[in-house]
């Protein structure tokens, strides 16, 4: 991640930075489209260029290939929701409160701007020198999702069950929505971010 | 699927046509190793009879090609599974008891022999014309069970909520399930398949 965010830093201003990194995030929008609509495997670099309105020239400037691409909105989506996790962990709100903020949180990273969304999932997409630390910071996430879950159960604020298990659970149905969600259909990322919240933590309490 | 169920039947006996199946069942559990190994996109048919120990010649006399495996997968998993929620429909059983028996059987049918696991998942990976069969009965499953939670919550037996977002939730945590099970682990599909119908039908009981 560092790699990527630093890539010519040394020689640009902070706000050619904050340009690059807007360009940037313009790209991943327009490469989740392509993603979305042809899946990763088959989607290509000139197809992307073509819809973020660039020529392929320029999109190799901001990005060496598709496996980077795929990596910096995997690793963006995830960095997301890491924060959201480990905000959650300290906020003194109550652990089914803490715990909806983290699933509207993944929801809305996946679903908002369809960034992430199925493309987050494959990391078995990405070529094999960049899987290794990305499966690392997803287990991370998953780590710090489980340890709220445990902890809620722990203080007696969530009926007891198998932790790691219903973690899964949250997850997969949380990560499933970007298989079924249409921008154009009759919910709005954050209603379904809400609703999934709610009944996955109701699941839980008391 | 009637096609592929009575390939050859014109000119064989019932029981060599049971035989038949028992060796494609076979075939399809070493094709799911090779799935679950390799993924689908990169597994091939020279590995799926290494794998079932046969001659690629033999196979296929079984199946046409990789294509043809993972259509029988899919269409088998969905089968059960669509069987389970019509037999539950036509159970006089509480709505949450049959809710439950619903998901548990469709854990089962991924996890139990590992026959549809991911590659039932994958219905992208068929090509076009097998698609829109599978599409369709996959959506005649999910129909069942959304009909079966709208029912629960009509009669007042399950709380108010979408009933469509709801089924895609219990789906979704189910399907992912075939994602992180390892035959191997502590737990056996069963229990997955107990706690998971249990969790996800706790968070509809009032």
């Amino acid at each position: 991640m560092v790699q990527i965010l630093n890539r010519g830093s040394t020689r640009t201003s902070p706000r050619a930075q904050r340009k690059t990194e807007a360009r940037r995030a313009e790209i991943l929008r327009a490469a989740a489209r392509v993603f979305r609509r042809k899946g990763v495997a088959a989607a290509g670099m000139r197809e992307i260029a073509e819809e973020a309105d660039l020529s392929p020239g320029i999109l190799y400037y901001y990005f060496s290939g598709k496996d980077e691409i795929l990596q910096y909105c995997q690793d963006r989506t995830l960095e997301h929701m890491l924060a959201a996790a480990e905000a959650a962990r300290a906020t003194p709100a109550s652990t089914p409160e803490r715990l909806r903020a983290v699933l509207r949180a993944h929801v809305q990273a996946m679903l908002g701007e369809l960034e992430g969304a199925t493309a987050h999932l494959e990391v078995e997409a990405l070529p094999e020198g960049m899987r290794e630390a990305m499966i690392a910071k997803r287990d991370r996430y998953e780590h710090e999702v489980r340890a709220l879950v445990a902890e809620g159960m722990k203080r007696g604020e969530l009926a007891k069950a198998d932790a790691a298990l219903v973690t899964r659970a949250m997850l997969g149905a949380v990560n499933w929505s970007a298989r079924w969600f249409r921008p154009d259909g009759k919910l709005r990322s954050a209603e379904v971010a809400q609703s999934l919240a709610d009944y996955l933590v109701r699941g839980l309490t008391k």
